[in-house]
């Protein structure tokens, strides 16, 4: 007797953990609770480049005491010949139908994720969960994102007072510019360094690389003179690990 | 022989721990370290309606299995009758007066304070620690903020795909309107349901009071219909526990 679909009755409960950006004691209590209280956890695998990401996944199951099966899938490849927006509809798809692929014959109970950061902030889990059909019931434990690592590393206040933050990304920066009328700006997801595009002039900047990490890079200063330091750090730590995350925040004066 | 100023030579660590929104496994693994590592911790005491968050620190510092001194502090109270800037300002100054007198005499070695959230995310203890002389080494530890705990509890994302999302205050809201170009809003430090000056029309709103402690209340749908409950929810959770923080996050269509 198959038990098809395996995933259709057995993947109810489906939780979204919050781990932190690569320091293993960024996790919480809550987080750890969640790990061992799973009865399946699901570790994405993205190949040679960012492997150490899967094993930093480990360790933090290891730590947590979980007694859960451990099930890996395989990231499939974002189709780069498709528009921005189609690309990743297609791409959350793919990764969804990996999922379900992945739990086919899994021990019944709770599947848990351990996502980077926090699962709300730029992320795609939940967007990625909500494909799913039946729909399980999606719990979130909330996580320390990039953007406390950011500030804590620096000691740099998130916001000045009563100020506001936008948190942008670096596609966003480069299509629009300094976004109209903030005092301090926040950017994810910027492969390219996208501060460049603007006129340095009264601004500040704080960037991090592998924040909260051994391999931990940080750079900061009027943008004038710590964007070119930014640029060489980020390309040399890249090429020695293959691979980067990295945020910066920027305050006019 | 007196040891004065005993802070001057004794405060040289200062340790800021983010310890959540008020669950107290919100904590991280790096925090519960932080706070056995330190010799001294300074907890404050607001006064009989908020004297829970003094017992939930001191909950947290069991839990973390610390042997820290633990030395209270009166919070100074602010002087109504001044502007808001200079209102803040010195508050400020007073609160480091109070750290300064509190530790006179205390051991030697890492003072850490337990912040609400996380310590760089609409919190003064940053500013507060700049203003002492000499100046102690200060260290961050990240923790698990109002903006992850509010979306974690909807389990909805913070921010759309490649969008930008803008950290605001109710005052800034009231004053400014919503902003300019921005998608989303989160607001915080908001004591009067600000969003109630907005014209509501195609604006949903996801709101959370006591966000990850066992009073938590929810409330979310279309402003135009859950911002009126959301007034009476917050007037009722407020009258019952004496005080009340609240968050929330509003998504135009």
């Amino acid at each position: 007797m198959g038990r098809w679909p395996s995933w259709g009755w057995g993947l109810t409960e489906l939780w979204l953990v919050g781990i932190g950006t690569g320091n293993p004691e960024h996790v919480t209590l809550e987080g750890q609770r969640a790990l061992r209280e799973a009865a399946v956890v699901l570790i994405p695998r993205k190949g040679a480049a960012k492997e150490d990401l899967a094993e930093l996944r480990l360790g933090i199951l290891r730590a947590s005491g979980s007694y859960a099966r451990v099930i890996p899938f395989e990231m499939p490849v974002r189709d780069e010949g498709l528009p921005y927006a189609e690309r990743v509809e297609r791409w959350h798809d793919a990764i969804a139908t990996r999922w379900v692929a992945a739990l086919e014959g899994a021990p019944e109970g709770p599947v848990a994720l351990l996502v980077w950061g926090d699962p709300g902030l730029y992320d795609s889990t939940l967007r990625i969960a909500a494909r799913l059909d039946p729909a399980p019931r999606v719990r979130v434990v909330p996580g320390v994102t990039a953007l406390q690592a950011l500030t804590s590393a620096h000691a740099v206040p998130f916001n000045t007072v009563n100020g506001a933050v936008v948190v942008t990304t670096g596609r966003r920066l480069r299509d629009h510019g300094w976004p109209e009328g903030a005092g301090t700006v926040v950017v994810m997801l910027d492969g390219e360094c996208s501060f460049q595009s603007l006129d340095p002039t009264g601004i500040s900047i704080w960037w991090g690389g592998f924040l909260g990490m051994a391999e931990q890079v940080l750079e900061a200063g009027p943008l004038a003179e710590a964007g070119p330091k930014i640029v060489a750090a980020r390309a040399e730590a890249r090429a020695k690990h293959g691979w980067i995350m990295d945020t910066y925040l920027m305050r006019r004066d």
